[in-house]
């Protein structure tokens, strides 16, 4: 239209850069980070994210270069996600329970060129550099993070002397006046997340400024996350920057509550200490708090909000949660979807239904979030939507600005991932008549007996809601008649009757088709990622390990 | 970054059309639209909106095209908002108060090819197309809107053989499975707000999808609008799209409380018969609630949040309303920053301050709302911003994503306005120590007098703030000796002790500087815009007509 101007008056790259600015005049004197006696305002965090830009700066550091962080949820950790972008470039935050060779492998990969690591993770540091100075002619820079904000750790005295920094002297080297690099365009990188990918080809995810700030923003929103929160970090800031929460707390100007590690003794103390609003946590966390020992329980000191996601949540611990007092929030999403992609939007009149039809209604994973344009599930092959009956299973797809720009060096992954416009999860599920979706399993879980899809979701989650069972994961075994058939690995809670695995099948089959339930029960520890998802591939090797069950046993 | 793809699976232009979508799935079956005894559910919002758009089309409505509406807050004004865009038409929606001869040059400025009209507005329109059709060869086609959903009214049967439409009949000729035209480019415009200008000059302001959706989020944000909120339209649609809510509401699912005509029984009657959460209203209609007759007040079904804005609202009012139970927020901005810019965030450490400082604090204009880049008080010559000292006084700018592309037609008012990279409001402010900003005036209602800059924002404030005062305005008075001198006119209420022009001076000189108290009082009725703001400039032109105040009155 004929007096239409594009100029810096009326447009601004999207960034989270912003929420960061304006808390600092909105919220200045309002706590920002808490961990332990450590206690920075909002106009502090500022003021040391521009410092940590500057001294990033002055290390050379140029627009779009990798800097790699390896650190659990400690205030560093928090100041990086904005001091990183502020110098204009890109965070790639690492899994803390990668071990050196897998964090060679990604440093390689990110050509990072500074690390940052936390003063417990350093020999992992140590050991990759060792690695990739057999292969690189110039290693990252190394960054050591005490503990405490004390100057320097007994680690880092000795390493100091060869050219590395500590956190606290690198941030003084750093100017308050520096001109923070705003992106120049909207959808430059902001960070990089690998997910949990093997070492031959290592999935770098790019998260992008403007996908960055919509997540953002829909997170808030979904977690109807008012005015100046209170948000415990359960969920590791380097799984999907917190869920976009790393930012999207400034956003609101709240109190971010620091964790080292997650323990329910920590959650519950935390809660009543710091009168926490809101957290997260993946089912796994839940189910920690849901079996808590009643030594380690406090009274919540109001309304707390719990978002969960990263693997269905099944019914029986949503249940447990509420019943503790939490108010449940249960998103949907990958590391490709910046964290949460849907959410299951509770409706008023879901109210009065018994409290397990609800928590089941609550466990689906919902509707797409504001940010995001659609979600489908679709047949892979012709891009068709299945049915809206809640049966026929498809592939979960999505389609929006809180999609990744790619796979980091690999256009063919990026591609094939986006085929016909959409982004492919891989993950099935089914679309119920009211338009929420719903995960039946990731589609390399899916057990295909007798030629039979059986959802090993739902057959986790109908051993789950026997009293005696802590955890439960069900993978396909192979099977000589029907090609493969569901075998359970279940933990037991303390303190239960111990229950045979004739009672687990005999409890399934009285709740499920036949075919559905499980022809083999076996009682151990469960393997999980750090993230609190259970490894299920290597669950599935040891069901191979055990052989086929032959056809006489089948037939039995 | 190499494995980047730019693809409609990971971009796709920001538009509101997206969060009417969303309802359409998530909210299907809960009410949109209520007004008197119809109502509507978001499938059906959808549904008509579509075919609403596809009958634009029909009727060869072509992108970028111009769509007027000049109605109150009615189902189908609400329907425009949405139907209009996905037909990737702009809609330009007048201001009732408007006469023929406005509406007519606003209809050849905006070169609209179709004006929808309420049947109570009919000759208003009627009278601007024979206006215009002295001049333009092509008049829009006419589109009349009955009340109530009644098929064809009886002011509308003779007008529809003369090729024009009623609106029902209208959307009975659309079709559901009409392609919606999305914005190509997310700055394409979506909506043209003219500001109370002139004839001589009527500056029409462009918004954008971008804009739009950005400000409606943010508008939610400040509101803390959760999930299916419910709305009272007391703000009119035609003013900056209700300040973006005619988008927000459907973002979260909420339910618009349709509104005729404002009166405070209509407001109390609503807000009881529908637990309405939410309502928004300039200064005026507050002023209106805090002295309504005990006779029309209903108890408030649990708590209302009231967003207010426009015009500075005076303390006393602000106090008011919180007693009668309501919750406020008050935000500010322009026709061109979309309606609500800056929020008067507030901060808990408030609470417990006395009642009339909270009001005071609260009557400030705050700090920039989420989907604002920055607002500033600067000098509008050599652009340095002012101190934040609470005293220095300069114009209030802004920069951001939700300022407005332009003015139609006007580019030399655009550059005009964006001169130096920021948009220049030309409202007078001060920053406070603490980073928020407060209003004093608009550049030209302030009061030079002697020398001195008198706020007739701080003037007017005072005299509200007196228990026999209902309405108050201050404009300068021609003085021989001072240049100008501060003039109030004032209204009384009814029911309390008529005061005198010596009273209400002597009330002002307890608690202003001597030279800020008015020197002349006058008591009569305010003249007012339609969204409630008292016309200064009538009231100047009054205070002009009174002739100087000579040296001699002037040194009494």
């Amino acid at each position: 239209m004929e007096g239409t101007i594009k100029c810096c008056a009326n447009y601004v790259p999207l960034t989270p850069i912003t929420f960061l600015e304006r808390a600092a005049i909105v919220y200045a004197d309002r706590p920002s980070v808490v961990y332990r006696d450590v206690m920075y305002t909002w106009k502090d965090t500022h003021q040391r994210c521009i410092k940590l830009a500057s001294a990033l700066a002055h290390l050379r550091i140029s627009r779009g270069d990798v800097v790699a962080a390896l650190a659990p949820n400690i205030p560093a950790m928090y100041e990086l996600h904005f001091g990183v972008p502020m110098a204009g470039a890109v965070l790639c935050t690492l899994n803390i329970r990668h071990d050196s060779a897998m964090v060679s492998v990604l440093l390689r990969h990110s050509e990072a060129k500074i690390i940052f690591v936390d003063y417990q993770f350093l020999h992992i540091v140590q050991g990759a550099l060792a690695i990739l100075s057999k292969t690189v002619a110039k290693l990252p820079l190394l960054v050591v993070i005490p503990d405490s904000g004390e100057l320097v750790s007994i680690v880092g005295k000795s390493l100091l002397t060869s050219g590395n920094f500590e956190y606290e002297s690198l941030l003084e080297m750093g100017k308050l006046d520096f001109e923070v690099r705003r992106p120049k365009d909207e959808c430059d990188p902001i960070s990089l997340n690998y997910t949990s990918g093997t070492t031959s080809s290592p999935k770098g995810v790019i998260y992008s400024h403007r996908g960055a700030y919509l997540n953002s923003l829909s997170t808030i929103i979904v977690n109807e996350m008012g005015s100046t929160p209170t948000y415990l970090w359960c969920v590791p800031m380097f799984h999907c920057n917190g869920w976009c929460l790393a930012w999207g707390v400034a956003a609101q100007g709240g109190t971010n509550i620091c964790l080292r590690s997650v323990t329910t003794k920590c959650i519950f103390d935390n809660i009543a200490q710091h009168k926490v609003t809101h957290l997260g946590g993946a089912p796994t966390v839940l189910n920690m708090i849901a079996n808590s020992p009643a030594s380690d329980r406090r009274p919540l000191p109001g309304k707390v909000a719990v978002m969960t996601g990263g693997s269905p949540p099944p019914p029986p611990v949503l249940y447990k949660m509420e019943e503790l007092g939490f108010t449940l929030i249960h998103a949907y999403g990958l590391t490709e979807t910046y964290g949460p992609g849907t959410v299951c939007t509770w409706k008023p009149e879901w109210d009065s239904l018994p409290q397990d039809a609800q928590a089941k209604l609550k466990s689906r994973q919902g509707v797409p979030h504001l940010g995001l344009q659609e979600v489908d599930i679709k047949d892979p092959v012709t891009m068709a939507s299945v049915p809206w009956d809640g049966k026929t299973i498809g592939e979960v797809m999505f389609r929006g600005n809180t999609v990744m720009n790619g796979y980091l060096n690999n256009s063919k992954a990026t591609e094939e991932a986006f085929t016909g416009g959409w982004f492919h999860s891989g993950d099935l599920g089914v679309r119920h008549p009211d338009g929420y979706i719903e995960l039946k399993d990731r589609s390399k879980d899916i057990i295909i007996s007798g030629g039979e899809n059986i959802s090993t979701i739902e057959v986790e989650s109908v051993i789950f809601s026997h009293p005696s069972v802590l955890e439960a994961a069900v993978v396909g075994r192979p099977d000589e008649h029907w090609g493969e058939t569901p075998c359970a690995f279940v933990k037991l809670k303390d303190g239960y009757n111990a229950i045979s695995a004739e009672e687990i099948i005999k409890y399934c089959r009285e709740r499920l088709p036949h075919y559905m339930a499980p022809r083999t029960v076996v009682f151990e520890d469960l393997p999980k990622t750090s993230t609190g998802k259970i490894q299920k591939y290597v669950l599935k090797e040891n069901a191979k390990n055990m052989g086929s069950i032959s056809k006489k046993t089948a037939n039995k």
